[in-house]
């Protein structure tokens, strides 16, 4: 450990809350240098939708890499991203209707897909305002960071963070005030202040945000108003995309067509750096390179995210498992939430992205612990950090699903059984 | 190639001067779809130092998937984490008296590295502005994009772009003009208009911004002005560092100390995205995860990275191969400026990164696309593309580089041969 | 008229509802070129609450101009300027337990208080962001302008305004929305994505923003959130001050102390330009100078300004005919609006800042048009220019005020009486 | 006294230079309220180049209040503001050829007149960048404090002041090195990292800077600069123009043609606050009423700035006394520069804009509070507050002159004549 304790920056996280060694890691599980299996709830923050080192998709890299294909390639074509390209149109895009959108190779980072996306699309209105929302989080780049919420995060900036409009989320004030009204209240009067934005930046269920969900209607109603003010609807699926939600895009069924998507974390399936924008061809008003970085062009990741789109994308199949696994974890969770009720526990969230709310970030930070300590990697999201998230593999058996709630069930236990109600709460 | 054509953004740019599909590559030899061999001579744009596919690199990444390591880890311990930091220390940090540095792993990409260091300097000084240098390059998210020169990337913002100074780069009044003593008397004058900047960020060769360098006693000077004014001092070493002027950093040997460097590109020695800031230690004032992003944890990099450090950089060997191999090149170099001097073609650069500065971008790129027909791939940089610039694998064979220097003998003959010189240039 | 036409610029714009040349004003009365007079309910946009050329005032300022008093002298001591002091703390600030107040004597417009009372309240707090109202008017030059709601005026900035939220005005999504409560729930959000404020700055009457009023409990609310959130609470009393709602400050009576006020438009009550800041002593943290202006000492301002003091701030008996003549003209606007109640006209507004709400700024202009023909100079206010206003002289008689809203009676019977009912309105 | 000390901002400045209370002024003298007479070498800073209380503008001043003539009128037509346009364009303008520009009435300052041309510079030319000079002061609105280059100023913004590039003034690299051609490059090179600016807003003679005066050729060269980037060529006037270097503007006679004007400080000729923007007709892209403000009509103004334009400007007359007085003090200023010509004193200046500087901001300082207690008013400026700046009346008689040059030369010997040579300045 002393490697880290004396050579990292203090910047790190996540080991702090996870203070072992991990050497190897497989499907649902992270095996630590000492063989500890952990199940792994976190899944790389929404990255390793299929797992840790799916045998399908490490078969294929293996492969790629044994036959010296090229590893790196700038933007340079090449059999892997054409084949990347090509399966991507023919499993994901084209069943969805959405085969005319546009491939934009970006930093193979989420916070550059954001940066990429705010640009095009104050390049293409000739407006500098974007619309983010309440607890919304795109990244700590600067230009993705104006957009995220978080003051944690925007405090690190060191220069102020502008251009950005934020307004509030679906439910923000309650479930009776539709936000969309007071958006378009403020959209409508010339003497708001709030000038005409180039886009709207939204995500369909809020990852880092604390799992707030947007409505079909709601997003309808969003997606009008972008129409009538000739605003870009950019959707973020960086979290919330590539199944997590039980189908590829968050928004499937929703009735909108976003002029631009964000996608990263899981796309390559492996855990592998890659983010794409997709955009509406009209958008496409880049000239060559105007938008460029050293590793758009990661074709290690061209080859599992192309695995992955074969291996779980060509039937239904996998998206209804990823349902009914929401399913089972929901009710566990349904169940927990009851039990303490009289602390307020609710559950949040969509698909296989779901929490529970604590009343504050110190609780649900005690049940994390206890979870670890017992076998289980979890973590919180949310404003308080008091959401206990569950973004396991959505590969993950019902066995291991049974296991893990059996864990996080004893961790509410420890913490709420025999906790005083927080009046103030 | 339709499905780059039909589906992939106008943005690509690469391909458009390489427009074959690439499907192998190995050591400096990129292997096209029909089995066409190309010497590289851009290497990634500087992200391939130790060549295509290294065989050595190569069977430690296989391994390493092969037995199920962590690939994706978020900034959790890792034990390819710990190797990267132990390798890293001992055979880079240490022999050169730097093992105090502080690694933050950032988002795996220049941009964010470079991200994360304007944010920290401007942290721990509570300044906003940074100074960068005329034809910089560091990178296009927003807050990068701010401190880079050129007009192409900076038109793609959409936004203002703020917060920093530009100043006049080494020799870029000419040799007799200080800019140096320059910036001096803007930032002593409280009434210059430069407000007291948080850092000063520069590259010592500008890669994009035409192989420009800075000498060992402009750098000295330059550090003077930032301990007197309380500035930081990042280099950017991104492109001219793990190697490429012939020693690890670029600065060795400058008598410098920056407080922070960043580093990308060829960091992981096989291509995979990655990038750190070292910073001293008084200066890592994070608080945990403020800059943060979901693959700075990306494994795969690690493992590589730590194999080449001990593969090259154990011992002198591998730092004196490039001196000589970068004066071979030098050497063809000079001959092909001197018989075309009407032109007034004259050579620019160090180590291995070098380039012929031709009258103007229509030339060199008439060299490259000749160079291209004829086997060698090359690019061009510069604030008008005027450099034709040889950024060849570190590893690369005296045979490959007469064999290029050959090819590239000839594209200066058949373009400058019979041209007329230009008057006006 | 040729002179406007040929040698003045474009922007130009009350002269284009009024397009005739005055010569002289007494009291509430405008005086064409020709002898022609008109009522005069625009006031200078609240400048002239004592009417025009008030005799007193008059002699006051002739005598100063006779004896050679100071005219300008920076912001040098002056007998003038210790009179205005003097006279100001003893009649306007004593009695309403405002004593300890500050003047800072800033450039004399009202823009330039405001752009004062935002760069105090930011190196105060050390914070950047400022809290602006929807419809909220508070000038144009570039730091005030940021603050302003109206897209026209923000339309001419040519750069990006910016480290300024906006938050919804009381009432603005209707009686029975708090915004107060949505405020404080943005505010207590660390995730919201709205930054720490440094300050609010309000109109209690929204002069240019239509007419709309802040209750008294609205206010305390704004007040407590302030305290609360260590943010500076700035109520621009620039055209709601000096008595026009029928006390000295806007806020008498409403149980708020602000942290600075800024008073301009009537305070030289000559309509000479004049300008100032009051603060709370603790928040002088002014350097010497550092807020500076060639015109921060207008004498003559001073002058007038203690002899309007004088005259109409030592006993309450000014203050109740604001308030009486302020009932008798909302009496007959609220004829007026009952008679054309199928347009929907409403009465807004307080004390003399009165006017009637159009369903749109076409008929309202048709008002003021037909208005301007029969002797009365008014003009429109609001995001829509869609409130007739009545903004007279303060010492307007009975007589002038009727004789006035026969006029405007007229006018609205000319435009509305046979107008079809706007189904869309 | 006590009333400025207890009840005014700690802002105020100048009083603490000169701490007695003035009641009155005459001409070229100020007089305090014990009756001592000081003769006025800081006239303002430069806003009362005809003296104070001029009996003929103060004639046209009090016939014009007697009269009951309309004192504000907001931007609507008057008979005192078509005269000032009418003898403007026929005394000032037509004479230099310059009749077609049209004139805006800003708000009544100088920094409100900056705010409007960057704006209207911003919105015709579509872009965002401004260049500002090093030294330059334009007032301290946000908009215009961003060109300021003082660090006292810029220290008050409490944000970042952004959208301005900072360039070296004449000479600001000594006389051997040619900033127009520095910033030539800049401008070529479209690496160099400065946007094209929208406009340059140059001082002739810099009086806040430090009277830094740019010769003719040096501003041919930016206008020609100007032209060729199509950047607009703001010249602020503002404290050089209205007669103080020898001409009413400071660039007659150097062959430059600038698309706008700023005027303001003597422009009404008798301290009153009054400001406007001149620009050239195809320019004027306002909307009405786009730039506004509640005393851009301050009638008051108007008539003493054209009584000030029949008396002064009908002739060659009042210009060449300028010119004569100013070699008058010149020649005094170089017997004192070299009698201590060890401290390296030396002159700056142009007409009657002249200065001495002084090895530091100590001895300045020293020099001008001899000056008060014998009975002159004298300031410094400059970027350390070390040049002794004489900007007295220009209609001072030779006698006051020779008065004032008498005090200044005793407090020269009292700070110089047994002062040790700094060897360090």
């Amino acid at each position: 450990m002393k490697h880290f304790e004396q050579n990292e920056s203090g910047v790190r996280s996540y080991c702090r809350s996870f203070p072992v060694i991990f050497k190897q890691a497989q499907g649902a599980e992270l095996i630590a240098e000492d063989g500890t299996r952990y199940i792994d709830f976190l899944a790389g923050a929404g990255t390793l939708n299929y797992g840790h080192n799916h045998p399908v998709l490490k078969q294929a890299l293996l492969d790629y890499i044994e036959s010296d294909g090229l590893t790196h390639g700038l933007d340079m074509y090449s059999l892997a991203k054409q084949r990347f390209l090509e399966t991507f149109n023919r499993i994901i895009l084209k069943p969805r209707g959405m085969q005319e959108y546009l491939v934009q190779f970006t930093g193979p980072t989420g916070t550059n897909a954001v940066e990429a996306a705010l640009k095009l699309a104050r390049k293409v209105t000739g407006r500098n305002n974007i619309i983010s929302f309440t607890n919304g989080f795109h990244g700590v780049s600067l230009g993705a960071l104006a957009t995220t919420g978080n003051e944690h995060h925007r405090g690190g900036a060191g220069v102020n963070l502008n251009d950005v409009s934020r307004m509030p989320y679906a439910n923000y004030f309650g479930k009776d005030v539709s936000t969309i009204a007071m958006m378009e209240k403020l959209l409508e009067d010339p003497s708001s202040g709030v000038d005409k934005p180039a886009a709207v930046i939204v995500e369909v269920v809020q990852g880092e945000g604390g799992l707030n969900c947007a409505s079909a209607q709601w997003l309808r109603g969003l997606e009008k108003l972008c129409r009538k003010h000739e605003m870009l609807l950019i959707v973020d699926d960086i979290q919330a995309g590539c199944g997590r939600t039980g189908s590829f895009f968050s928004f499937e069924n929703m009735g909108i067509k976003p002029d631009m998507i964000t996608l990263s974390k899981s796309l390559s399936g492996y855990g592998l750096p890659f983010a794409v924008v997709l955009l509406r061809p009209e958008l496409d008003q880049w000239k060559p390179g105007e938008h460029n970085g050293t590793f758009r062009g990661n074709n290690h990741a061209f080859v599992t995210a192309a695995a992955a789109f074969e291996q779980f994308w060509q039937t239904d199949e996998f998206a209804q498992s990823v349902q009914r696994k929401g399913d089972r974890i929901r009710a566990r969770m349904e169940q927990i939430a009851k039990r303490y009720s009289a602390h307020k526990l609710f559950v949040k969230g969509r698909g296989m992205m779901l929490g529970i709310n604590c009343p504050d970030g110190e609780s649900a930070a005690q049940v994390c612990e206890f979870s670890f300590e017992n076998g289980l990697v979890i973590e919180t999201s949310g404003a308080y950090s008091q959401v206990v998230k569950c973004l396991c593999p959505l590969i993950i058996s019902e066995e291991q699903i049974d296991q893990a709630m059996d864990i996080l069930d004893r961790a509410f236990a420890d913490t709420f059984a025999d906790k005083q109600v927080n009046k103030a709460s």
